[in-house]
């Protein structure tokens, strides 16, 4: 995209439909949290820039978006419960609905025309039509609703923090079919769907492992893995649980963020046991692998979330190590890996690094920005 | 997307600016190469139907292309040693150069930068500037040059016909600084990288097997693989010898065509050794796999390119057999792969199937398609 409006002097042009002399493309753009003031900053990435800022989306501390297929819309997670679907094009909020007390996370199915949201209060999960946020299915669960991501052939999965299940909505013949899978474990807090949508995998809070489906299976059952994931011997302090959202895969193996310690683990990608550990400076919370799986990111917990540590994937050795400033919370590649973006709250930017050379790129300012979510992301699964 | 014009009476608003008050996203965007016509029709997946049609292309037989990273640009290889630049939301060539005499294919730098082009005729390899197409370097390399890809890093790499040889120029510091790799085998005819970048693969025209390069080593060296793979006893005549582009990846296996065999091979991705053959309808020309690894959908050569079967990859036994019509050419899934859309040259179709139930779900008129080439590739190493 190449007309795009200046932040030097921090001047936004609010809302307001698209000029008419605009083109656009959306293949580089991304949207930026900016969690306090309840607002989205939309950016060019080939531009390093800030394009516009999109208001009025309420509480969005925790919160997370999803893309439609042509890449227009953003349906935006608020904390309130608040469902906002974005117009990125004409950069303003087109609907706006406010589905439950207490909303954790989305998702949206593979072809584009469901968004789900999960709830803490009341628990379960909802799913609307895209286009016009319309509920289309009410899915109570009794329980708290964690871990909802989407998965190949129009399904919906997620997990039920008081009952250790783990339920597969499947919405591909018009209604909704649910298949309920026992003994998850105790406390399920997050989930992560690997790349291709297989294998969906929950941590525990109220115990050590992890449990395990493979959704290619007839009938999916709880696969216990690496039992010695976890605050294990609680000789230190979690200050924060490590989303699993940041499960990198590595060449052929995953690097996952341990708990409470200071260390990732690197984790065999077939057989799902422990093949090593990295020691690092703090409580990873991220553990990101660049798109091509040469180098791992990670950023860690308060009080140690100002610095960054790069680790080289075939070593296992941390490689680099840098401080982009105060309270680093987000990161993102570009789609190929050239760049990564960097969330730095307490510094009020969005800071770009070469991955390479690790040279600063460009410096974007936000207003205690968070998330960052590229476009790219339209055309992942679980993400 | 949303504004489209329908295609019912072939009407096409050729070239032109877009509409004033047109709003663009580009993210379910394709390009169908006519290969007769030497025109690019520009679909929209979420519509089920073409928008515009784009002339001037030149010789589009064996055409192919590569996309901008904010997927408003393709670039288009012209078998004629063309280089088009096609803006695909004023929807018209914006620039175009005659490079060489005999081009078969080119790739872009992961920072969008950079556009290279392999030749036949003179042999070598041109390097433009993405934006101007004006020629930034010029490798001579005295043979067939085939099998350029891009590789993470601002790196092109390709083989030599004449001399076995692969060579990888990095342009990382802003000057091209080449390696070469001997020992590659006797003709190589075509190439592939792996999906992270890390694994490049020749196949050989003049002898069996395969050479593989690991582009992460310090030094990478030729590694013969597979050899096996090739003509072998030559019981069968080759008609067409695979495309290596075509190679899946379906969960921790390569799936792949045989060369003159009725059959695709099976590759364990990490050994790169052979783990199984299925029996297919015909010779393969593309084995590819459904994003999520759970299916590959295979078509064949001349003169049973009628054809299509899809091979379920757990008990890689085919599950489903059918025919679109006559000469099926090429298949494109959507990003998350709930549609295969597959051009049909001889029925001047793209027909566009569900990969769950097989039903189809539409059909766009074209002339004589061949490649179809959705704007996610933007965000691909290697396509």
């Amino acid at each position: 995209m190449k007309r795009i409006f200046s932040l030097v002097t921090t001047l936004f042009l609010l809302g307001g439909a698209a000029q008419a002399d605009q083109i656009s493309s959306t293949g580089d753009l991304g949207l930026v949290v900016e969690r306090a003031k309840g607002a989205l900053l939309l950016v060019d990435q080939s531009e390093h820039a800030a394009v516009d800022r999109i208001e009025g989306l309420g509480d969005l501390s925790h919160a997370s978006l999803v893309y439609s297929p042509d890449q227009r819309f953003a349906y935006v997670f608020g904390r309130d419960g608040g469902l906002s679907k974005v117009d990125i094009i004409e950069r303003k909020v087109v609907k706006r609905v406010l589905q439950g007390g207490n909303s954790i996370g989305g998702a949206i199915s593979d072809d584009g025309k469901l968004v789900a949201v999960s709830n803490y209060e009341p628990g379960g999960v909802r799913v609307f039509d895209a286009d016009t946020l319309e509920m289309v299915a009410d899915i109570p669960t009794a329980s708290k609703t964690i871990g909802l991501v989407d998965a190949p052939g129009r399904k919906f999965v997620f997990s039920l923090w008081d009952d250790g299940e783990t339920w597969i909505a499947d919405f591909s013949s018009g209604k909704v079919d649910i298949t309920k899978v026992k003994g998850m474990g105790e406390n399920p807090y997050d989930a992560l769907i690997t790349e291709d949508g297989r294998t969906y995998i929950t941590g525990l809070f109220g115990e050590d492992g992890l449990t395990a489906l493979d959704l290619w299976a007839e009938k999916p059952e709880a696969i216990r893995v690496l039992p010695n994931y976890g605050r294990g011997l609680k000789d230190l302090p979690v200050y924060k649980m490590p989303h699993l959202e940041g499960w990198a895969k590595a060449g052929q193996e995953f690097v996952l963020p341990a708990v409470g310690h200071h260390q990732v683990l690197w984790i065999d990608s077939v057989t799902l046991k422990e093949t090593g550990r990295t020691d690092t400076y703090g409580q990873p919370v991220f553990a990101m692998a660049r798109p091509d799986g040469r180098y791992v990111w990670v950023n860690f917990a308060h009080p140690l979330n100002d610095t960054i540590q790069v680790i080289d994937t075939l070593t296992k050795q941390v490689v680099h190590e840098f401080k982009p400033g105060p309270a680093v919370l987000h990161m993102e590649f570009t789609p190929r890996g050239h760049e990564v973006w960097i969330s730095v709250r307490d510094a009020g930017a969005v800071m770009i690094y070469d991955t390479r050379t690790f040279e600063k790129l460009g410096e974007i300012q936000a207003d205690k920005p968070s998330g960052i979510f590229f476009t790219a992301r339209a055309h992942k699964t679980g993400l």
